[in-house]
């Protein structure tokens, strides 16, 4: 499977503006764009930064085909030098981003487009929607992985994705996240996400009976059997033809390793109830799996009652990230250049929370040295540095007489270069290596920082100079 | 574009299955699975098929690579016979289903797959992920169509939709649900779906001035100018300027349709004032378009506020159905063949809710023949027929004793053939024509089922030999 030509998923209003911007004589006026979120999902304390190998490989494969001009040349509203231009359009800007994988929090420069204006507006909704559906996906999974607390967390929601891109790219960002493994084949195929799967209840209901069903199984999959014990009666029906299965088939080979799934009624007690049934028949390395409607905070649950519960499948509360399924990450224009010169812009408008950072910026890490955990982050205008040899007074940018002093810190930029000039000039890691990543910068986390409800915001302040200029956009334009 | 092969999306458990039926021998055995859903989105009293195409496209394309036949050899548990199996696999059964655009409720067979176990077993992901996907979308669209009683609705989601296909066929399922066009340029080239947009606040900002911004964009497009005012202060600067550039740009023209587009703050009070601003100014004729995070309680709340709103664009709340992202169908075993004699089957399981309906079953819609409005639907076997010149008694399939006789009333089969021995014999309908389908179908419904909140439980009965059949299921299951 080749990736989609994607060029043609972009809002018509690139186009128009696209058009507007040609018709305008403003084609090639240089501007910067940021990608950021305003918000975490699910009330969360950080999200994780994901999608970005799909951007990418988009940037890379930009192009309009004869058939697309023919198409928007039937809508009659773009001019024909402007369709004639669209056959040489590709994407000859810098990006900038920080790598998959990497802890991000609100109103932080996930992304900075610097390109000329036609081709910088035309790529905003494919980035955003890559960008947006897995750091969603990745950051729910994430959740999900530590409520299990080290036990695997396998992505099975594939048929409850909103679409197929929804399951493919779903299980590659719950995996970036921290699951172990998906039911969906495809992403193994494609990514390299472990695919894992065993049976249905259609397999035990296409025999006459369950025993048979179960036998058969392990004689055809002697070293991965995961009896599904639920399609009858769990306790009275499938875990004891579950048990005389394994011993009847498995135990005489040597086999010991083996597993049995419930996927519906109360998991804390058929957990309990199966494991002891298992350790009496001297089933002691049989595995529980459980699915049905899980997230993290109905396992979190079930683990505080004590469920005796190996692994988790998890689908659709996990792939559509069901008790916040949007990620609001926006696109917002930070400046252009005019006669060499980078002049900041800034938007406004009626609610608070929507005014943008103004300018072209620099995302720093600030960490503690001496615990290594991530303190703040500092967003600056692209031409300043953080030196980390001396102390950093760092303040809120909201309520500013809030001001702390670093003293012993290092300082990390979280941007890379991700396109030159058009030109992609970042490796792609390996997905695992991301998956590792995404550990890591979770563990640079303090735990106020992780835990699910109410937990400690994070510092994300702004660097004096860059406050100055957004202050002084937002006076001049009040005065208006 | 065309689609993309999706064979390689499926479950790993399918082939694991179908390895195994394969090995005992089982994978000719014809095998009949429902796709059926328990509950509405949203609380609702109905939903809305969609997907069938992409299903229809999916089946007939069906077919593993070679790499496809590779990449699974490596996963080391599959039979060197059934890999080669696999070169030749093609779906070869039968399917019948409700066609797109029809009303349907809990529990009913929206779609029946007949085909050997190994094949009707293997399309279940994408079958149930695509008819999942849009049915919760077109669902979704339908009740944001109806709080906005007559004024048009724009799906503007793609840049917060879960992923490509989540958009794409998103924008296709709003669509069907009653919108009346879309962002996504790509969805009008594939399908047709209207696509429109103007401007984002990146274009006010491109220029040093609103008021230089809104004029430049009158000069390029006349006859379509949507001007956004809201970049810096809506009542203040962009309402203001906009009514400067349509009387100094358009009405010169003799151009008197145009409007304004508000994407943030107070739409009701910000609404009413802008109607007053431009009434005031003698631009009665521009239309006032409001978005921002917007549905059906939201935009039942503005109209009730008495916002001077001509249309909406919705965006993440439609096309992720953020209020309840999962349309829960799924995909089970009913019946098998053996001896040329139909054997249902069925799934108990703890949970109440999850037992089936088993056998070949077909589906009817009773309608009144005075009001022509749908009273009830009933299931019964594959060889019954609803013979409507004749009363019937109706019966609540949970609680026996509520009954009720149809007397004077129509009966129509909701499913029909889309497959036939593998087979495409089904007319794909035009989306257009799909969509009015629906309107009708929307329309047939008495008013106390459509209602958001608390909506009348619409009936689906079944026929005394089908609730027979399944209670002699459950008590032999029960025995065991």
């Amino acid at each position: 499977m080749t990736q989609q030509n994607y060029t043609m998923l972009c809002d018509f209003y690139e186009l128009t503006m696209g058009n507007g911007y040609f018709c305008a004589g403003l084609s090639g006026r240089v501007s910067y764009f940021d990608v950021f979120f305003r918000t975490v999902p699910d009330g969360g304390g950080f999200a994780i930064a994901a999608g970005l190998e799909q951007v990418a490989e988009y940037i890379r494969d930009l192009h309009f085909t004869e058939e697309d001009i023919e198409f928007l040349r039937g809508k009659g509203v773009f001019n024909e030098e402007f369709l004639d231009y669209l056959r040489r359009f590709r994407f000859t800007g810098d990006i900038w981003a920080v790598p998959e994988g990497t802890v991000v929090f609100p109103g932080e420069p996930i992304m900075t487009v610097r390109a000329p204006a036609i081709e910088a507006q035309f790529i905003e909704t494919f980035v955003l929607l890559s960008i947006n559906h897995q750091s969603l996906i990745a950051t729910k999974a994430n959740r999900i992985v530590r409520a299990s607390e080290g036990r695997a967390v396998s992505e099975f929601g594939s048929r409850r994705a909103q679409g197929a891109d929804g399951a493919i790219y779903g299980a590659r960002a719950s995996y970036i996240g921290g699951c172990a493994g998906t039911a969906c084949t495809i992403s193994d195929k494609l990514f390299g996400v472990p695919a894992g799967g065993t049976m249905a209840h259609s397999w035990v209901q296409m025999f006459d009976d369950e025993y048979e069903a179960f036998t058969t199984y392990c004689q055809i999959y002697p070293r991965a059997a995961t009896l599904l014990v639920d399609t009858y009666d769990a306790l009275r029906s499938g875990v004891p033809n579950a048990i005389r299965a394994f011993k009847e088939i498995l135990l005489p080979q040597g086999i010991t390793n083996c597993a049995i799934r419930f996927d519906s009624g109360d998991i804390a007690y058929l957990s309990r109830r199966a494991r002891k049934m298992l350790d009496d028949a001297g089933l002691e390395n049989c595995k529980i799996v459980a699915s049905n409607s899980l997230d993290e905070y109905i396992i979190r649950d079930l683990l505080h009652q004590g469920a005796c519960v190996d692994s988790f499948g998890v689908g659709e509360r996990m792939i559509t990230s069901k008790s916040d399924p949007v990620f609001g990450g926006v696109y917002k224009l930070a400046a252009i250049e005019r006669d060499g010169q980078i002049v900041p812009r800034i938007k406004i408008s009626e609610n608070a929370a929507k005014i943008t950072n103004p300018h072209f910026k620099k995302l720093w890490r600030l960490y503690d040295r001496a615990s290594g955990k991530a303190e703040a982050d500092l967003i600056t205008v692209y031409d300043e540095t953080v030196d980390d040899t001396k102390p950093l007074e760092i303040f809120d940018p909201d309520h500013t007489w809030k001001r702390k002093l670093m003293t012993s810190f290092t300082a990390r930029p979280l941007q890379q270069q991700i396109f030159r000039n058009g030109e992609l000039v970042y490796d792609l890691p390996e997905l695992s290596d991301i998956r590792d990543y995404c550990m890591r910068e979770v563990d640079s986390l303090w735990d106020e920082v992780t835990r699910f409800e109410n937990p400690h915001n994070y510092y994300v302040d702004l660097s004096q100079k860059l406050w100055d200029i957004k202050h002084e956009l937002l006076g001049s334009r009040r005065k208006d």
